[in-house]
């Protein structure tokens, strides 16, 4: 197809922190779709702590490198297909890259619903949403009357972790940073309560907020917080490793949380790192009661969506700095 | 019943490195046993690393104190019972503590049965064996094929894990200290490879002795060892969390292992840690499946027997520091 491919590209990789020299953008010929392929117009990009992550050497994915396309999963639509069971204006959502179009293999592409508004495919039913519903039910298992206590809680993530552990008859506390946030999360969301990782000791904080400990703790920035928690984790104790935000943006961490092994031994405690694909065989039921507890009302859906390509860069960063609420995406 | 009970009492809780100033033989007169209690015969005292971290702290029992008898498991006879289901002469595997003599409620206590050698009942049937069974089995989760890898390998726990995996069709490689103990893993028990943490770089030595990487890995060690393992495990790897010897004598570590939580995430480790007792349930067909691999010599039971109960302290101390092979324990 003719026409100017807008993207944007990875200049370097950071070594320090992640900053907007980083990045440039460029233009490209829009591609065009090879048999068994579809061309993609890329409508709404997600943005992830794991975007950073993917910076900082092979992960479940290859490590970045510089030139390239920045690599993200967006949410996008077919407008040329080769490829059978693809039609013109299904929607899918795939690793598309920081970009306007791209043209990918059909046969590891997912359709998804067209249901309004299009964001909730990139919020509440996309990564950040099953990345919650697995991450607590299938790993953190939760049991009612269990405390349980999520990070990064007023992002995308967290913010479903916890009204889903609410709605599973648990008590729930946030760490967040700012007053504000953790108001939000208690007066809005529902937590029973939260704690301001800024301008409080966490370690203090938990001990107040948790009187009869931990029984889950889903961790989404790794470090110093998640030492805290697992100093007050209970016996039989569960721990899901989603993201270590903390340790992204910056060089590698030098060691780990203090009480490793120790204490994972003596409350034998589970901790268990997890990618939401891992469990896509499942999607459509997480979808379905997901979308159910939406309509109900009883899980509330949080955006940040910025509008234009050429601010991608700009959002991530901010991401990482943890400057949104919800779910933040960007409109292409 | 009229009598001396010796008895080993700690004198104060060590601060760096355990030594036998740490210790003090004294005699105190035989207990007797009220209603409801056995008065207990010490027969052999079992030694165990975890013996030392009861010293750092509250764990899954109360911290110890100066002062009191040292505490420690250990075989013993009833020589009076005024407990309904217990009659002299019955063997039970208990709380002893380092001394000749206990009166302690029947209700807690559980008989073994009376078999030859007696010291099978606190190495391949007691604690050790027991611990390697259902950590492995239960916690690992090995599967026919797969890598495992053990540390403090030539240890008591160790020994058997190693066996048990190979009798599950896995590959089998064992860290211990020195070249003697590799030797004894690879020609004696028929591990496939051994790392002597002693004298090789423990990172380089495992991915060449692991090519395709660790499905299992058994940690009795924590710190260093357990570092390399995690950087060498397989996307979706097991780690079972047994102890942590290298942290017990001195002072609590600064920090833990690099790499936590990233690796655990990206490669959706499992880190489980147990406490044998939790697995008391199925005691019994444990026993049985390691008893029908003794006697078809799948498993062979290594032991190291120290005589006498003045000499308790420096066999926990040599422990400490890796002199033993298989499973020690004393001889009151």
């Amino acid at each position: 197809m003719a026409g100017i491919n807008r993207q944007i590209q990875l200049v370097e990789l950071p070594k320090g922190k992640l900053s907007p020299t980083h990045f440039t953008l460029a233009e490209a010929p829009i591609p065009s779709a090879s048999e068994g392929e579809v061309l993609l117009k890329t409508i709404l990009i997600s943005l992830d702590a794991a975007n950073r992550a993917w910076m900082q050497g092979a992960t479940y994915r290859d490590a970045l490198e510089s030139g390239q396309v920045m690599a993200g999963g967006g949410l996008a639509e077919v407008i040329e297909s080769k490829a059978e069971g693809f039609a013109v204006g299904d929607l899918v959502f795939a690793d598309t890259g920081w970009q306007e179009y791209i043209a990918l293999p059909a046969k590891n592409l997912n359709s998804v619903p067209r249901l309004e508004p299009l964001s909730y495919l990139i919020s509440v039913y996309g990564i950040a949403g099953l990345t919650a519903y697995f991450g607590l039910l299938e790993v953190g298992q939760p049991k009612a009357g269990e405390t349980v206590v999520v990070s990064a809680a007023a992002g995308s993530v967290g913010s479903i972790v916890g009204q889903i552990a609410k709605l599973k008859g648990c008590r729930v506390i946030g760490i967040a940073g700012g007053a504000e946030k953790c108001q939000w999360l208690v007066d809005e969301l529902g937590f029973d309560a939260a704690v301001d990782y800024k301008n409080e000791p966490v370690h203090k904080a938990l001990k107040a907020a948790c009187p009869e400990g931990i029984d889950v703790y889903f961790d989404n920035v790794g470090g110093d917080i998640l030492e805290a928690a697992l100093f007050r984790m209970n016996d039989m104790g569960r721990i899901a490793c989603c993201g270590a935000v903390s340790q992204y943006d910056g060089d590698a961490p030098k060691h780990g949380p203090r009480g490793i092994p120790g204490l994972i031994v003596t409350k034998r405690l589970r901790v268990q790192g997890f990618i939401v694909s891992d469990f896509y065989a499942k999607r459509g039921e997480a979808m379905a009661e997901l979308g159910k507890w939406v309509a109900e009302g009883k899980i509330k859906v949080q955006e940040d969506i910025i509008e234009g390509l050429e601010n991608t860069p700009a959002a991530l960063i901010g991401l990482l700095a943890g400057e949104n609420r919800g779910k933040r995406m960007v409109r292409v």
